[in-house]
């Protein structure tokens, strides 16, 4: 049917559902109304470029008031911002998974109560690239840990679920496909490693508090290399973990800064 | 000496250290100069509440300038906020462990760098409570994972590296009889549960995308009780381990909601 997959029947049940961090709900908002002709959800983790971005897809779109400035549509709440360009959404994440994990339920729970249909949702974030040319894209075929696993470990109550992180591969060649009409613009598909740290968990030796050896990190990262890993960082497990629980077509690109 | 601690020798080496989420630095900035006096930091996820939180300082310690705004002195950065007053600094650090890791990371080589003496972290929060009345603050001893266990795991490359989450006790007792000052403010000493997850990890039926039964919550939350935990948040265990890492006095006081 297109439609977003919930698995949770007590969600229906309820009178209202209150998308808290998002300052949204079903009883004080037109879901439907206002989200319904969504096609396309773009996330990323700073509110100014979701803001920036979602300007540039009115200009692209060629919509009405484009140049003009957006409206933050979540502007109730401090925790993210969310903005509209035509069928496109863009909304911010904050960083790492705990932060885009509380986002994504809010926003999942949207979709599914606007009877959006057939959306497609890519991440587009930045990311550290490994052994790749600075300003290149990463399209992420699959998520891994730490451990170069494809797997999202998620603590609920006290069981450990396990949930798989590959995304979508289909997608994925699609996007490159596109990547090939810009002329400079290194495109690459890789696995992601998504880690719950920048300074310790990413290695940086030169920011962290605590200290490590630079050839044990050096050794580290040649391993995530051969396990197929082109860039690091710290939301891409969570995002295919539940794109994949909701029967979402999800992807994650990533630019490698500097 | 009163200093900050920071366990990395290679950071005395480097010829900048730029702050990169705070949009701060050794070269740009004369951090000494801007931060030296800082005697008090507090934190908190939301950054307008940060933002109310320094212009409640300011009036509190009849400052200059009390009543008008205050500037971000982040303001490059859309990441986190931070405001001053007098020898008080009042930091965003969004939600989850993530995201105030980074921050903290940044803030604590921040007092390093600026060489302040004898400061005092707060983290100043809201929090779900555990059987107690809605409105009370829980002054945190310890700060315990989803199993109930004072410590937090980091994964540092392929390690993972086991830090102890217990809190200022002294500072506790001290925050507890200022509570004692004011009237109506009911005010505890406890143990405080971080999870990773606010949905699923903190078993909201009513919110998560997953279902699971109400009676393992139940269950699971009374087990909880017995431990001693009479609130539940995301970020305390990794605020406990890097203030016990770097010598930083710290406390956790969160807000319990409705």
């Amino acid at each position: 049917s297109g439609l977003v997959l919930v698995k949770n029947p007590h969600l229906d049940l309820m009178e209202e559902d209150v998308l808290y961090h998002l300052d949204l709900g079903t009883k004080t908002h037109n879901l439907p109304a206002m989200f319904g002709d969504i096609k396309f959800v773009c996330v990323g983790g700073s509110p100014r470029r979701m803001r920036a971005f979602a300007q540039f897809m009115q200009r692209e779109l060629g919509l009405a008031g484009a140049g003009e400035d957006v409206a933050d549509v979540c502007a109730g709440s401090d925790r993210y911002a969310m903005y509209r360009a035509g069928p496109v959404l863009s909304v911010s994440h904050g960083m790492g998974i705990p932060s885009i994990s509380i986002m994504l339920h809010e926003l999942i729970k949207l979709l599914h109560h606007a009877k959006c249909r057939d959306v497609t949702i890519i991440r587009i974030g930045t990311s550290g690239g490994l052994g790749i040319e600075a300003g290149s894209v990463v399209i992420t075929d699959t998520a891994v840990d730490s451990s170069f696993q494809p797997r999202f470990e998620q603590v609920v109550l006290d069981d450990v679920v396990v949930r798989s992180t590959e995304l979508d591969k289909e997608l994925a060649e699609e996007l490159l496909a596109c990547s090939r009409d810009i002329p400079d613009f290194p495109t690459l598909i890789g696995h992601t490693m998504c880690t719950y740290d920048f300074y310790e968990g990413q290695g940086r030796l030169d920011g962290a508090l605590c200290s490590f050896s630079s050839e044990k990190k050096l050794e580290y990262l040649r391993r995530a290399y051969e396990a197929g890993v082109r860039n690091i960082e710290m939301e891409s497990t969570a995002f295919a973990a539940l794109c994949g629980l909701c029967g979402l077509k999800g992807e994650s690109c990533s630019f490698h800064l500097l």
